[in-house]
């Protein structure tokens, strides 16, 4: 009993900091690229050097798992804007937050465009992972009238990647805005 | 006076001949690449290879007059447009014709990233001349209460540039779709 209750704490205690030196590795590759001394990711997620690597043995798996996290909190925002918003709000929260993964994504480009095996063929996989929970969120806005164009969810994942741009200190919402114009030229008026 | 009218036949020749190379040089581009035989297009255009390399002695002066013909044809239908329609239709209309000369481009986009000084700097350049073009649509179509957002006309052009995939021939209108999504999240219901 006491042998259980210890080892679900080890559990806990290891998810929390993975979920720690993922949003530090987040930040710190935004802000010194994906190069940046492991210092600083353990410093900022307040867990020693060690710990890092026993969950990440090398930078790629870190990279790979930071934009699995973004995938796997899009993902659950769809259940959850779904549930506590109209289809349409719905819709447009959720972009908002795939338009932050692009820009996470598009900040680690020089890593993902590197040759490096441990990427080959990622993005398109975590695409895959988007589309049937953007898919849920179109199909409600389309069933409640409020579309004026039919588009599949694919499309309009990629459509929106494309319109982003690396992420610009001066103006940090272009992309978000960019995108808002895209999704609003679905709606019926 | 005959000579004055001779020297003016000729240069109208000279022009016939020119436009007839560029539209075929185009076509033949978009099928068979930028390095197909000069044969093929002066064929298709129905001159001589001299009057080909008269006037275009190396294939980067065809292909830089290709995409600096379709942005005159740009410019000029923006004038055009805005005389014989309304604000936003003209806006519209005019987009339209802008992803066709994106789909030229994108079709050339091997020889513009060749290293080739002859292209350094062009992409850029031929939207310097877009812009006021547009700008003075965007205008009116701001003027007449169209627009629900406010966008810069250059902002505008490298968001539908970014949009615009490499043209497809089971669906050669994707492009135009997307853009024509963009442009209506732009208006005011």
């Amino acid at each position: 009993m006491e042998q259980a209750l210890a080892a679900r704490r080890r559990r806990s205690d290891a998810e929390r900091n993975v979920a720690a030196l993922l949003d530090a590795a987040k930040t710190v590759f935004a802000e010194d690229g994906v190069d940046a001394p492991a210092k600083r990711i353990t410093d900022l997620a307040g867990v020693g050097v060690g710990t890092l690597y026993r969950h990440f043995p090398v930078r790629s798996d870190l990279i790979v798992a930071v934009l699995q996290h973004e995938i796997d909190a899009c993902v659950a925002a769809a259940t959850t804007l779904a549930a506590e918003h109209a289809p349409w709000e719905a819709l447009t929260l959720w972009m908002d937050q795939f338009v932050g993964f692009v820009g996470t994504k598009n900040g680690l480009s020089e890593a993902l465009h590197s040759g490096d095996p441990a990427y080959a063929g990622l993005p398109g996989r975590l695409l895959d992972r988007l589309e049937p929970a953007l898919d849920r969120l179109l199909g409600a806005a389309r069933a409640a009238g409020d579309l004026a164009v039919a588009i599949d969810a694919r499309s309009l994942l990629l459509a929106v990647a494309r319109l982003c741009q690396p992420v610009r200190a001066d103006e940090p919402d272009a992309n978000g805005r960019l995108a808002r114009i895209f999704v609003n030229g679905l709606r019926r008026p």
